[in-house]
């Protein structure tokens, strides 16, 4: 069925859908109704083909339904399910993401900013590790993973009980001579809190941790050295590791494998993040996983909802265990499976 | 050091780097100049925190210098690692984009493009597999990876040659009986052709060739019967297997590993993309790698450059072979390793 009305308006979505017309406004512009409501208008908007004139609801309101994203690359996975789902709540609310993958650059990246200023965007979301980046208090900005002081929330996992899951599942699974591997930007920042956490949660579950943090720069030999130490005659010493990331994990997994171990029964390794590939049902590692669509929401939500008044500067999600085969179910201390 | 002119015009610019006027406009506006001319432009910029107002540019040109960006995921690897490099390009040539993820959804696509036409971007970049969509003839439209007809150009990788290309490599390390396995989507579209360049190459080179064509809403599970019933007795009838995708052949290699066989020794398998976990040097499988920063450079080229007239239907990129493990470096009849 092609829709009867050519140019249908707001007043028709209403009729259509047997709503105030209110309602209908409220669900265009992403204001929360309640789900039935929701389902009822955007049905109706799909079936009379409605569409929002975005650019006329900008010049009216000052606003441009604009939103800039800064993320340093959507090629690694982490990022780029984080843009996914960000991209996904800001179109599903009708609002437009300038995407700006910035690799690291902070003088591109405050360019960006300056760039995002000048075409009066909405706002900003970012993930920037650039601890000089200035931003007008004019302009609305969410913060992902690093606070940037006053004014500015900024949305995480929940890092440090992320580090503290992580011990209390080694220690469940039978561990008792771990290690915390990472590498880490000098910049302060909410990750960095996974490796108290694991420390808090290793003291409280009487295991003893050796911590190996390698700068950002350094190659990832390092680890590979550090592990050899470990198993001078083949024989691993430690029994559990903690990656700071899935992706550090995925190096770890394949130094192991080198050095002749097997994994899990050798030795337990928990990552960060929750990354799958290819929609894979199954974890690359066992895993602390980050709710994305949840951070997602979140960043959004604060950025662009006027009645928050008092936005907090850190806001932290609850992360949850996975199993993604590098653990032992069967370990003696297992409760959980 | 702080820049010492307040407000620095294109002319402040042209003074500071001691180049025309002219050669500033062309760095700004991304028309390309000998490389030590924006070099010292670039400089000049730099230090006199020269802003290019891209608002009023837009308003001038008619051009809003920015571009949409359609593209079903960024989650997806390969889609990652092209929206990746399709957003570097757009960039550093002055360009923003609005990305679009459209997760396969028909309607919401042609809704972005509505939205991208009534704000008057500068062009479209998709890889879509929407068979109706339309996009008004006024608004420049690159596709990537499908032909969508007349005055649409279309850029791929040459899916035909590097079909050809994986039969060849299998043939090379001693393949006798291969297999081609796919997920394939009815609407018409460029990698489709990796099966009839392989089959060209098999007959070629004298391989016996099967296929396992797989609906794109159909189980995994089919190819899980399809190899167990080649392994009736553990023993592997078939000797090489080439993936449609490097995500295909991670689910595969699963597959053949449940089945207690040993990769390369037991199957050789070359996968098609390129993909690499984590900016690891190694890639996922064996495989047929697409040049994706050739893919974005050439999109980018073909939406904006004015002076190129008559655009070709069809641009298809060179790809290469890369060795990732999961073929046989020590085959009899390998030359090239």
């Amino acid at each position: 069925m092609k829709p009867e009305i050519s140019n249908p308006t707001m007043k028709d979505v209403a009729r259509e859908a047997g709503v105030a017309l209110g309602t209908v406004s409220k669900v265009v512009n992403g204001i929360p109704v309640g789900e039935s409501y929701r389902i009822r208008v955007e049905n109706a908007i799909n079936k009379l083909g409605y569409q929002v004139n975005s650019y006329a609801q900008g010049l009216r309101a000052d606003k441009t339904h604009t939103v800039v994203f800064l993320i340093p690359n959507t090629a690694e996975p982490f990022y780029a399910s984080l843009t996914y789902h960000v991209n996904l709540v800001l179109l599903r609310q009708g609002y437009r993401m300038l995407l700006c993958c910035t690799d690291y650059d902070s003088d591109l990246e405050q360019e960006y900013i300056a760039m995002a200023q000048q075409n009066k965007v909405d706002g900003i979301i970012g993930l920037t590790y650039n601890p000089d980046l200035s931003v007008h208090k004019n302009t609305p900005f969410v913060s992902i993973d690093r606070c940037m002081g006053s004014g500015i929330p900024c949305v995480a996992s929940d890092n440090f009980a992320g580090g503290q899951l992580a011990a209390e599942k080694l220690a469940d699974f039978g561990c008792k001579n771990v290690a915390f591997l990472c590498k880490s930007s000098s910049i302060s920042n909410e990750p960095n809190k996974r490796k108290a956490g694991f420390e808090n949660g290793c003291l409280a579950r009487g295991l003893h941790c050796e911590m190996k943090i390698v700068g950002d720069n350094e190659p990832y030999d390092t680890f590979e050295q550090f592990l050899a130490d470990h198993a001078p005659s083949g024989k691993m010493s430690l029994d559990g590791i903690f990656c700071v990331t899935d992706g550090l994990a995925y190096f770890i997994l394949k130094m192991l494998r080198r050095l002749g171990l097997d994994i899990p029964r050798d030795i337990q390794l928990i990552g960060y993040d929750g990354i799958r590939f290819f929609g894979d049902a199954d974890y690359l590692c066992s895993t602390i996983v980050q709710p994305v669509p949840d951070i997602a929401e979140l960043c959004v939500r604060l950025l662009l909802d006027k009645t928050i008044r008092e936005k907090p500067s850190l806001l932290c999600l609850p992360v949850t265990y996975a199993y993604g085969g590098t653990t032992r179910e069967d370990a003696p201390n297992s409760q959980l499976y």
